[in-house]
């Protein structure tokens, strides 16, 4: 049930090409991929590093969830995704410990991956995400 | 030159104990250590996730750098360290393309890590850290 890694460090940008001249030009991570998310109106770019990965977000439109983040409090870091075994049971583990998940149940990516978030009033500030990754993928 | 690895996610907190009720209770990481940083003024708790940490900052006095972030921004993430094989040569890359550096020599602590941190201005709002792991402790 403990958590195996750190999946990805999500990243708010307002400018993806200022902050890829940081982490893929200055720092000389490798650019992965770029791709955009239309159910979260973000443009993505994945820079991996060592076991896990950064994620740049970069809102697509002004009234998406991250937008206003990024609106409310600045570009910075947005989110810290855990990798795990078994999402169920690590859910349930959270749940029993009296902490507040955002979504109750599992979510799916198109790629299989199963993801849920904790809420970060739980967490003491910190949105973290959960993943279960395909089989064959960790 | 690359980064290897992300060394640590450190999170500022303002009540220890509730964050390691979600760190090491719910979510499970184990409790490497604690330790007391006077210089810094924070008390630190490091939980190891994967090649990774997560370290907890809890301010121990109300003017330190931390406490007034704490108090600005709210509990959340704080940094995020990279370890490199080379720090001077990854310092020298990051200044010629631009990129401020907080300190322009690295810094060494007790253990023999060398460390330097990068101007969140620079980095699209990340407190981006540099560790350059003592031989032997990659």
């Amino acid at each position: 049930m403990t958590p195996i890694k750190i999946d990805h460090v999500a990243v708010v940008v307002d400018d993806l090409p200022a902050a890829l001249n940081f982490w893929q030009n200055a720092l000389g991570l490798p650019l992965e991929g770029r791709e955009t998310n239309e159910h979260e109106a973000v443009d993505i770019a994945f820079l991996p590093v060592g076991e896990s990965r950064i994620e740049l977000l970069k809102p697509t439109t002004d009234d998406s969830g991250i937008a206003k983040y990024l609106a409310k409090r600045g570009a910075g870091m947005h989110h810290l995704c855990l990798a795990v075994e078994d999402i169920e049971a690590a859910m349930a583990h959270i749940a029993s410990q009296g902490i507040q998940l955002i979504n109750e149940t599992p979510r799916q990516r198109e790629d299989g991956t199963r993801y849920a978030f904790v809420h970060p009033k739980s967490t003491g500030g910190v949105m973290v995400e959960l993943y279960e990754l395909p089989k064959g993928k960790v």
